[in-house]
């Protein structure tokens, strides 16, 4: 867990940059045996890619994956399985004014100040391009967790103001591929679909919030002290572009209630230990305790604006920058894999972490 | 990173349970040559031991922290610090209800199907006194922080729905340490005494928001990617007891603003390249920018109440518990130096890593 | 696997110097419900500890561990165990002389550069005293490999040019602990103890070789490529204090046989896939095949001699250094349970680590 | 470094099969700003490759390495280099034997035992193929010791009995290139070539030595205890295919010499502290002390034999194979510059964690 690679004996390296040559990774610790669902990964990836509706960037990037290794005859090997994504339609020339420019709230500044300097054609390796890596890794967990019979999903539930007040329980999780914003209530959608479209064409941004729910996973995951479950997740998901905060059961949400209103009794349901109620958010002592894990993700409204901004440039002297090149108004809808993919290596490293737990 | 450890280059190993003969730890990978004030490092502890006020728990602990390791004529030798504090004030037998019943939303019952058993007295190993470990760290953590220049400061912002709506550059941090409550707005930390006081009286419990700044930070600490520090600062403040959320710069607070809005546009301040607003929290692109760092910990009314709950025995036989034992109303006083010493670590194990990227 | 800790899942972190206050360690990542065998544990440090025979230093140390955490009535509990030693037996001026000077061959002078200055007081961290922490580990770690059936056996095959040309399966491996020299060859052992017993007169010391075999290793631990279970093995030896060589099947030995003299054939033996020899030493493609596994470990000759010597003093003025303290002509008795620890950690490590290569 | 990552700071992490798409890896953790010269490292390359002299297996690739990322109008960027080399010379068709039968002593019985399958051409993941990609990562690494002014140079020592009786300070480094064995004698080089010869025309294979120098290696590299920096490099060499055997200083060979006649006394030279000897072989206390590090490397003579062998098929029965295929009847001369990487990469990744072990 350090650098480029996430996660402990599940681990996804990745590589690449975003006008580079191509983006890339190695996912290593995969077990063997596993059947890959190519069309099944390439669905992930088209669900994070660009230009999928009329609120997201026009930017066309075909994201097409090419496994290099660790796939033999359809199925995994235990050896580490190497992919790209060739870079094909990179406009670096929208770029050169940043080459000397820093763009505000974004990383032009800090990456400079700590490598000496950087490629600023699209952002480089800050670009959430990198992201489309992570889709692929997590694909490829979701193929064995679904074995597994683990189920995670996302959905937009915050676009500025408009907050959608229901519990994960009264939504229909089949309609979130139907909508272009990925929130699945049929009311809430469209307002949000509205919202973003205007601030589109005033060339602003909005964040918001994706909630994601983990169901049926196996209790005992998460290492306790350091490494809760809770703890774990909040890294990987703060570790995406945009995010800046994390919570999971009440959260933020729950802090008016008492810890008698939040308390999670057991009861022995049908012969199973079960909680009465689910505050806790499936997560006790930093271990899963067999409840549904939910959480929620902020994303603040991501830095490029196609208006002018006052800046710097590299030598310190006062200017300004436009954005030009294609950018989205609001990340959620395509942040909702990336979120899914991040939980999907998440659980599935520490379910084989928990494994060997025992001798 | 990994179960009881904490860290990449700087590392906390943690060992002990509630109960047992001794909780202790290692810290390795401090740099040599540090003088160690160890009257800080034991006030460091005072600020977190139970039994300050009247608002937390009336448990006595001296928590003597004894050095083993590593220190050689009051100075760190860059070999691994050793450290134990002794157990001596344990009243196991206020637990022996627990043996054979499941606290709800305690640790007691993932525990035991992770492990196949636990040490029940006390909570064990996910007992929060494990954390008294995490505040030796951290102070020795601030002692090279201190050479540094670098300054971390947290103080309770929220006691169930008292919120305190100020920036913390209104606020006098010299005061924190002379409220029970570590809130250090004269106005609002009387209410939140009062309320804790009145919840304490009910035997039930409440939770709220630390805040924390980390001030003079310098620029280009974070590795981009899988381990922005946000992330990592996420992680180490979800692996605190009782934490469920983390957020930063704006975090959830900022969702309504536009990004025109949460720009942070660069200046020249007297030849340095400065953000004129800091909405970022001093990250950007996961990297420090040099501005102040600041985040908030959300902490949940902690699940030991004084009243009886329904739960379930260890064989799936519904039944009562009541806990006994000495417990806090509310964590966030005694979370304090807990949240500072989790940043402490942060931050100079990044500055150590920061060191390594360059030739 | 870095700096003071050693092993992947199962993880020992040692601290502690010659002449402070304990020496100790946590090893964590260790399975729970393991029943401890405090007298078995005591037993290994015992084989470990100075004093046993004429042929070893005279100092003495009893050595006596306790255990802090992790254990509950008699069983771990998965939780880190915490241990320590504390130091009792410590002349710590025979060692004034070395404050100031840099003793040959030691790590004083290698230690004062990279940290700017050392605990000098029987070599501090550098001492093999830290290798008693590596015994209680491995003494935990057989518990566990006993489960499995798993057992590994050191034993001395060489010391200086006197070299047991014996396959270990021509050996009374019960006859080890007879000989103050473990060397299990009742002809060869009394000439090694001679040997031992002439260059102690001289004040001079001597090396050889440990062998050591682990037998009934499951098939399948180690990973390929860069963890090959060769490779884990060559730096768990090399870590240990004095080993300078390490070799496994035939190793340097066999250079002079060809690939046709070396190759073992697979038979079917009784219904399982076996080896007719075992040239590789139990390991293929880094990867244990079920066969034995068999190695060697070069030790030098110590470099403590009760003799003048020329060297440096800290500001670099020409010197002379003649060393006090009690010390052992051969470390080889006493590290053949140091050999053993750590190959036990590793092989249990390594069955974890198998463990969670499968969903 | 776990699995198919090598290092701790400077990782690298390698994937693909010999007879898949393509092998490849990332770089990560590779300082900012150093000049990328790709002949160099093409040139590394070409050093392994195979075909380059009657003694090495007629195998055809091209080996071409394809840098994908990571590096900015010819300088490292600091992010994460991702390369590949695509297969383009697989006779997959010379390996459907191996699809149903074990090779004697190699790889094959132990990947379908711990994976379940494998994929059988060429070797798959356990090919020596994977240590092109271990070169591009070595190659790398010398263009940033090489402004450190640190050297590393291996060469051929010994082919089965012909043993090179020098010390490398006797030999001409210039001379290693020009000679198909690499072994710098001029006496012994044609002996060894006609030896290899021999050997090949009997479709056998022999083994031999690599010996090792690391020049002007800075004073301070290694962490003590685990992490010695002979344990690292003992790791390091014994995960190169087919090597057995590690040895540093003296090593196994020393094992005659008394404490008093391996000693290595200080003295001031012209102002340094330097050793009068080096028996150490430049590393004491587990620390680089400023001498030259000097090491050897045992390999086995290669299993695949161009005759037939007795083994059995995946279902038990027993039954004979003949490799067909492309082989080297000694892999000594190409593996020199791996055992060069392997080493580059150890101390460029040790030099980056020397310098965060101080503020």
């Amino acid at each position: 867990m350090y650098n480029n690679t996430f996660g402990h004996l599940l681990r996804l390296t990745t590589f690449g940059e975003s006008h580079g040559i191509a983006i890339g990774g190695v996912i290593d610790g995969f077990p063997a045996n596993i059947v890959i669902d190519y069309q099944f990964i390439q669905r992930e990836l088209d669900r994070r890619k660009p230009g999928q509706s009329k609120i997201t960037t026009a930017r066309k990037e075909s994201d097409k994956v090419e496994f290099l290794s660790g796939i033999f005859e359809g199925k995994t090997t235990g050896c580490p399985i190497g992919f790209e994504i060739r870079n094909t339609n990179q406009h670096s020339s929208d770029y050169e004014e940043m080459r000397h420019r820093y763009r505000p709230s974004h990383a032009d500044y800090t990456y400079t100040q700590k490598y000496g300097f950087r490629d600023h054609r699209g952002g480089g390796r800050s670009s959430a391009r990198e992201t489309a890596c992570r889709v692929v890794g997590g694909a490829i967990a979701k193929l064995a967790l679904k074995q597994l019979g683990i189920k995670i999903t996302a959905y937009t539930s915050q676009v500025g103001a408009l907050k959608l007040n229901k519990s994960y329980k009264e939504l229909d999780f089949e309609h979130i591929e139907q909508e272009a914003t990925r929130c699945p209530d049929p009311t809430m959608a469209p307002k949000m679909e509205s919202l973003i479209s205007e601030i589109k064409e005033k060339g602003d941004t909005i964040g918001g919030v994706i909630s994601c729910v983990i169901a049926h996973c196996p209790i005992g995951l998460g290492q306790p002290i350091f490494g809760r479950l809770g703890a774990q997740l909040a890294q990987a998901m703060l570790s995406i572009n945009a995010a800046k905060g994390f919570d999971y059961g009440e959260g933020f949400s729950g802090l008016e209630m008492l810890g008698s209103e939040q308390k999670d009794c057991f009861e022995n349901r049908d012969g199973k230990i079960r909680t009465q109620t689910n505050h806790s958010g499936g997560i006790q002592g930093g271990i899963s305790n067999g409840e549904d894990i939910y959480f929620r993700v902020a994303f603040k409204p991501i830095a490029t604006l196609l208006m002018e901004q006052k800046t710097v440039d590299i030598n310190g002297n006062e200017t300004s920058i436009t954005a030009r090149g294609r950018h989205d108004p609001c990340v959620l809808p395509r942040a909702v894999p990336i979120v899914e993919a991040m939980a999907a290596m998440t659980i599935l490293d520490n379910y084989l972490l928990d494994k060997a737990s025992r001798l």
